[in-house]
C-alpha cells in the first residue's frame, strides 16, 4: 500500500493547494520510515519569494522535523522535476533519494547538471507524470 | 566612495557576524541605487537548516523591501562565490549583478556550470579576495 504512488498522491495534494491559491502547481512531501514527515506547496507570488518553492520549504519543514540538517534516511516526492536551486539544496541534505513526476524539460536540473545532486542520491522519475502535468497545464491554460 | 569595496566591507563585516556565532563565515548584501537593503549572513548550524545560506535570506530580505520577486536593478554582495542552490536562487530573482570576494573552487557555481545564473546577470569576482578567503581559511583552521 504504502508505494511510490501513495505517496505522490500526497504530493499532489499539496500541488492542488498551490493551484487553488493561485501558485505554480507544485508540490511535495517528505518520507522517513514509511510516513510523511513535512509536506509543503509553492509560495512564491503569495510570499513574493522566489525562494518559496515547494522543495525549499519541506526540507526546512522535514529538517526542523528531525532535529538536523540532513535528509540521509528520506524520500523526497515531488510532483514537477526539481530546478536547479532545489537540486542544489537537496544536495546539502544529502537526501537519499528523490521521486518525481513530470520533467521539465526547459528549468528542471538534469537539462542543466546531472551533477547538482548529491552523488549519494538516488533518483525516480515519471510516476504519476500525467496527473502531474496535467495540473500544470490546466494552470498554464487558466492564465493565458 | 560607494565603490565595490565599500560593499564588500559591509558582507565582510556580516560574514564576521556568522564567524562568531561558529557559522561558516559568509555574508551578503543587496545594495540598490547606492544604498544597502538587505543584509544576512550565514546561519545553517544555527537554524539546522541548509537552505539558510547568506545569499538565500539576503534574497528574501530584499525582496521583502522592495516589495516584488525580483532583483532586476540591485547588485548582491558576497563574500565567496555562491554555490549552485544559490545561484540557482538569484537566477529567478533575475540578479542585475553579482559580485563575489573568494572563489571556491570546489563548492562554487562556476565549477558545477556557468550557466545557473540569469543570463543578464553581470558578474564581477575577486573584490577583498584575500580578507573574504582568510575569514574562511581562520575559521576552517581553528575547528580542526
Amino acid at each position: 500500500m504504502f508505494d511510490d504512488e501513495y505517496f505522490m498522491k500526497q504530493a499532489l495534494q499539496e500541488a492542488q493547494k498551490a493551484f487553488n491559491k493561485n501558485e505554480i502547481p507544485v508540490g511535495a512531501v517528505v518520507v522517513s520510515e514509511q510516513r510523511v514527515i513535512a509536506r509543503a506547496h509553492n509560495l512564491t507570488e503569495l510570499l513574493n519569494d522566489v525562494t518559496a518553492h515547494a522543495e525549499m520549504q519541506v526540507i526546512t519543514s522535514a529538517t526542523n522535523v528531525l532535529g538536523g540538517k540532513y535528509l540521509t534516511d528520506c524520500t523526497l516526492y515531488v510532483t514537477v522535476e526539481p530546478c536547479p536551486m532545489c537540486a542544489g539544496a537537496l544536495r546539502w541534505a544529502q537526501l537519499s533519494r528523490l521521486v518525481y513526476g513530470a520533467s521539465d524539460e526547459k528549468r528542471g536540473y538534469s537539462t542543466i547538471s546531472p551533477f547538482l545532486l548529491h552523488p549519494k542520491t538516488t533518483v525516480t522519475k515519471g510516476v504519476m507524470a500525467n496527473e502531474c502535468s496535467e495540473l500544470m497545464q490546466t494552470f498554464f491554460k487558466n492564465i493565458r
